[in-house]
């Protein structure tokens, strides 16, 4: 059963979600994808998070661009806590969307991932659901160290290519 | 019965309301004023929403800062215009709702108006009726004409200041 | 007769201008479209706005990039509604036209669409033009549910992609 | 023992921690609040975050202004849920604080909140706690009737004071 | 005769158009202030500044906020030199303002002023006719000078105030 | 003798110094240019600026990008007027160089057009110079009618191209 | 001898200027500060700057707002490191300042403040002067260690403020 | 042995490290260059800047995008003069990264470089270790006659261009 849902406002959000996609599935959760948005198919966006909590979601993520209120609205709807990623696909690069999603008035919080942040979205997503979850703690721990060493490993690529394009 | 309704998202939005609902009073105006937030109560939103146009309302105006999802979410659930208006009681001073409001997605439209532009909600939603109401559209010209009147007085008023400050 | 007019400040605007002319036509819609600068030619401006009313027009829209002067102009003119849609063809990348249209003086409003909104703005359009032709509301309604269903059809091709990426 | 750390970069901030504290406390939770700065404290920063899970922390709250990276170091050194408050105290009234940080590079989120949203940052909170604590779970959802009864009675008053202004 | 005239969009303008209007006055130029919509009295802008040039008018200045078409309106019926001020009293602070006149189209330019710069566009009106003025050339030099001085004055006041705080 | 200078900031601005330079001198105007650098030669920009008007220069056009201190730094030297032109090939596309060249301290200002705004500046020099030019005078009023003209042309064309679209 | 001097483009400066020089006094250094305008006084400002490093300066603080070349400008005309602080004393709040002093074309570096940072600047000059003065370097951590005792004791104060609020 | 390093938070920085890194190098100073990020080393940054000093670096540079916490973070944990530089790859070209290195609070200064101006944060360190280094402080002469006389040449190469494209 799915405990992390993924609402994205338009399927052209794709790119955005799909890379917070793989990273959940690469820790082995099960993952509901839905396409609803909160202007076009507003009581898909209700019904769906209404009954999330009840289904076994824990964590929401909702993804849009320019006016995206789906994260806001998806909020409104739920107790869960809710995580929300703006998109830049519109002319103003996603500042529009930072904002609408950010700026949410008090009572009703979504935590807000940087522009275009789906992979942050998940990562952000596991972190709560480590809390219950010693292994998976475990698990954002060597996540950690090996993105550590992945730094590590770019910085002896630079230390070679530096000292190689030198005697020139 | 009322033809326009305004929807405002927060009690605090009053200084912004006031102004139109006191403009389409002066126009013989029956109208609905709502507190409803769409992130706080939703479901109010979307049933005042839903059945505003079988209550007979043709205009519905929105008012909200921040986030400032309410125009948007009002607009998700009727094909009756309506108008957004941003309130620029926040840090950002209504850019966030501006845009939020603004930018919204193909399919559903919010007739945006400036940043604490409630009394030009109110003159919109008139030249919206007005399309249908002669006498209404007779009165609209009749506003104009007053309302440069009103330009030429204080131009009027102008000369007079400069002419008496002249001699030192 | 056309109820509905579309000025454009330039001919570059087009790529706006198009879907919103397609989409009323669709609706079958006689839309007149004309290229006249609030800067160039600004008495052609002044006259085709002046007398868009007695010609049968009833609702406006007027699209322009950069300073984007246009659609306020037009609306100082007549008390038809205007409907202004900002292009993001300047460096600034439309948010200069944004803010020249939508910050309007009280007095003379302009309903103002997401930058590059043009199919908003004709769907705007209609759903002012409703409030008179019930045959046009119950179309938008229709218009509304055919949107919606194209959503879960998104979302159902989201599955499947889902579904068949998943074995790798 | 306390679940929550308040982090907050400058006793500056206290107006905007402090509605958050208290919300904690209402709803019986124990808080650990330092002053702390990552640019003059780093090791103060790097100490308390590094030991928090180990000594039962499970969510911390971050808070600082201008270039406010405090919320980002803070999730430099730990893996649980860190959530970030822009604060609005610097000439750029906090638009600085928010992007610096809500754009943080993939592998390290942060869940941020509106600029001023101490209040939220606490709501989120106990929305990540409640995962866990049925009990709580429960008491978020009362808050939520209680806060959506708030905006009802905020309406019925505004009823009122709209009938008794309307004689005049 | 007034060689200058300064339109201003509405009276509230006036504490940006004193202080250009008294500089002008202190160089001897008798300057026609009007106040005049471009909005609300569109045929008023229209027919003063058609007539500028025949009534010999070689300057025109042009003060407005918010939208702020006024400067670009007056410059689209004249080939007069027209020189546009914004006015920083909307809630954005003068940038809708400023991008409003400064981003004009190819073909109809304003001479654009810093936010709230009145005399700024007095002093740059005077180096326009300083071209055939020889006289005026000279002042406009000695004007420099002056200014020049005042800043040197503001230097020696500031070496005194150093010096005599530092026995502290 | 040329009347009119151009002073770039750097050789890459030559796309927008290109269209001035040639409506320039389809008005039979002689132009003299130069790339002169604030920073790297101010020098050189403040001994040409120095001695623009003895020189014969009447009108001087500065263009410059990112930081562009060349038009204030150029009017700081003469009491000509200045033509400001900000170019938009940095990262933030020409905002920098808007403010920095539009800002201007009371005493010295610049006359800015928009962002690469190359052609607007030549046009406003001719604006400046036909003030004791009738002929030019002449021949700018005849410049807007065929500006005109072109639109009336494009707008011919459109029809056109809308007509022949319709039967499909 | 002075080793550091502070322009100011404005005595209006001088609340950001103070306690920058209040800071290097308290480190014993003789400062120099003069007010200087880049536009006003371009030459006291290049007289000034040219013969800065003969006469034993070694770094140069720049203070202005607006437009604010003056740092710019001040670096056009030495090698010593120049240290710029945008003021917010204009409408737009120090953002234009910030961008102009801080976008800088290549060759001519300004090491930027934050806006309003002038006891931030005194710090840099500082940290400068450190590399050749091991005193002093051992004063500025000594004056690391200072401020973050009082980072300490904010933090005690905070905890004995949230101790006796408590009951309540 | 290395006076300058340049750590960049990510090996996507190279192109604007790599800039620099050359100017340094043709300057003859040995660089050492590391990656090393603030959120994912965060313990590699710390090591590497605590220890600075004793290794012999007199000024460190810091190039980081986005949430660009590299900069600050380095500088408060060193107290030799750090230089930042904002990169501009993300969807908010480098405004966001700009604002978090530039507004640090006061104690911990950065001195801040243009987006993507990683030659100039060399040619900035170079400015500094000049102080103590009379050869240097000679080539830096020598750069900037060299830097004005590029310009002259591109100068004389535009009036060829122009002299050339004339006849026609």
């Amino acid at each position: 059963m799915a405990q992390v849902a993924i609402v994205m406002g338009s399927d052209s959000d794709w790119p955005v979600v799909e890379p917070g996609l793989r990273f959940l599935s690469e820790f082995g959760f099960d993952v509901e994808v839905i396409v609803a948005s909160a202007h076009r198919t507003p009581d898909v966006v209700r019904d769906f998070t209404t009954s999330a909590k009840e289904r076994g979601f824990e964590v929401l993520i909702a993804v849009a661009g320019a006016a995206a209120h789906l994260p806001g609205v998806v909020a409104s709807f739920t107790t869960l806590p809710v995580i929300g990623v703006p998109v830049s696909g519109s002319a103003l690069k996603g500042i529009d969307a930072l904002l609408s999603i950010v700026q949410m008035p008090s009572g009703i919080p979504v935590g807000t991932m940087a522009i275009d942040g789906g992979k942050n979205a998940a990562l952000y997503a596991l972190s709560i659901l480590a809390l219950k979850n010693a292994t998976l703690a475990k698990r954002l721990l060597d996540f950690r160290k090996t993105q550590a060493e992945e730094v590590y490993k770019k910085n002896i690529a630079l230390q070679e290519k530096i000292k190689t394009s030198k005697p020139r």
